[in-house]
């Protein structure tokens, strides 16, 4: 294969990318200024090094080793645990106000799949638990059904650990109207009425 | 104004309807054959003839008069009463398995209303509410600024009734991912974690 | 079948409207006060006597029988002939400063049709194009399958008339760019280059 | 600035990418693998020492030097010369079954820029057009403000040339619907009847 298509490819894999917009990169690139890319190159080789993955809650941050800036804040609560899906999910989760600590779980388990420690973080996430000082952990999965499924799997493996295992609420999400609400969201809601 | 602008103005009140689809409907009409427009000009004047407003619950159905099929419907939990806005929120209920009685609230309150009274069915509901029978109000507003402050002004004037006043939960929604929710409804969803 | 039934049935014939939007549109007419279903009844049973087709281009006007108020404006040119599909295409040629006449097919011939007269107005056509004073006739049918087919059959048909047949141009339409128009736009848009 | 964020604002210049993809990219590669970060990283770099720009139509492609794969074709039209803006635009144009050659004009001229030279490639435009054998230059710019804008400068500047200058024919796209097109399409469809 061609570089330019070599390279349309890696893009493809990017998030959201489809091949048109993967080609477009590419021309971009190839237009670009040399130092531009060269430029470019650095920074992502570099990546790995100026980052690190927090030993705690396993989201990138930038610095050399240790902590993230939440797991290593003392004066957040260290009682509670939100297990969330991707790094990404922090910055909307901090939004909300939310002031304990996190977990990223790395992925969620596709229906099926008999071996789910390959998709997502269990080990990792029992020994965090199994260190002292948390009382609840909160699985903050998504409302899909591959996210209740991993939700599910999760709460039957933790359920002997004595902590308290919560999962967000269902219901009405802001601005939406009975109407237009699906009939799942609105038994939640009654089942979450409060 | 001539028949065509005034048909147009009529129908852009209809809801969702613009005036480039108003006039649309005008020229879909005029050339219709005049039986067409006849058979709908008589359903439209017999609508109030052949419809009652349910006694009970207010929803508009088809009948001579008294109660609608649900207020009707002995079987159906008689301690439980969902005051929606609007008739067309009922069928959406009625889908997510819910077996109590309606009612038909008719709107919601503008922020700033002097006069509640005027945008909902207050003191029918007030009225219904003192009959035998019930337990449980569950108000099931929109989950917007409006609907929040009516729900409010209600939770107000209800509160003396001696009966549960519940309202729907508020949460994710089905389907919904973490990091595309807003942060007031994962803090609803933090809120009613179970 | 039930009065609510039976116009939520009819609303669902109006251009663009679906099951969920017709009974939005009862709703609405039920819970309207009783003069304001009279007063539409009135207006929709009333349009056709307080409206006319105009003899000439077979639009629908507000008047009491003859001419439109563009084939009644002795000054607009009365050698070129507009063919459009339908009566809301003509507003919007107007705003383009066409300032010759028109003619109103009533629709297009899907494909395969047997009998074409039954779904345009092919003999009223040749019946005004028979009149004096015409040089030219442009058709302005739809890029589309449809479109297309119900413009090769009245070029054919009118080929002997000895007028100027003329189509309007394919092309780039205003705002597009190159990247994103399909082949076929961009094959027309090489032949017509001007 | 740390490189989370330096990287991301790379990826916020590519083509459509906003600031949350631009993040989502970062934490892409974060969690990728180093290898297929320094994998990446590498093909980035070499873009420029496998590709080259063709010395005649200024598109990149892949290979050492001098001509692209169509400059390079000897079967095809060398008396037509299709000018486009950018090398995307010719994959496109080629689904059209155009057969004659090409130059990447890379951009338009914004409206008030006093440098056009700066923004297009006049001067090796100019160049390429003194070459033996050419007798039609296409202007096919986007119909857009800025693309006109650089169409009327090039008319201008190439109008001595003794070549033909053309450009796209503006009209209905395909698919489009005479109700729903702009009245300046229709007014250009207008004038390119044929």
């Amino acid at each position: 294969m061609n570089p330019i298509d070599r390279l349309t490819e890696a893009f493809e894999k990017f998030p959201g990318i489809g091949p048109r917009q993967a080609r477009r990169f590419v021309q971009y690139l190839l237009s670009a200024a040399p130092n531009l890319r060269a430029d470019m190159a650095e920074q992502i080789k570099a990546l790995g090094a100026n980052t690190s993955q927090c030993t705690e809650c396993y989201r990138w941050f930038v610095g050399k080793s240790g902590l993230c800036a939440v797991c290593g804040n003392s004066s957040r609560d260290a009682a509670t645990l939100f297990v969330i899906e991707k790094d990404a999910d922090i910055d909307n989760v901090e939004r909300s106000g939310y002031k304990g600590r996190y977990f990223v779980l790395g992925g969620t388990i596709p229906l099926g799949s008999e071996e789910p420690v390959k998709h997502i973080r269990l080990r990792e996430l029992k020994k965090r638990i199994a260190e002292n000082g948390l009382t609840e952990i909160i699985l903050g999965l998504s409302a899909t059904t591959e996210g209740d499924h991993t939700r599910q799997l999760l709460q039957e493996t933790l359920k002997d650990t004595g902590l308290t295992i919560s999962s967000l609420g269902r219901g009405l999400s802001t601005g939406s109207e009975l109407e237009y609400a699906d009939p799942d969201t609105i038994a939640s809601a009654l089942n979450s009425r409060n």
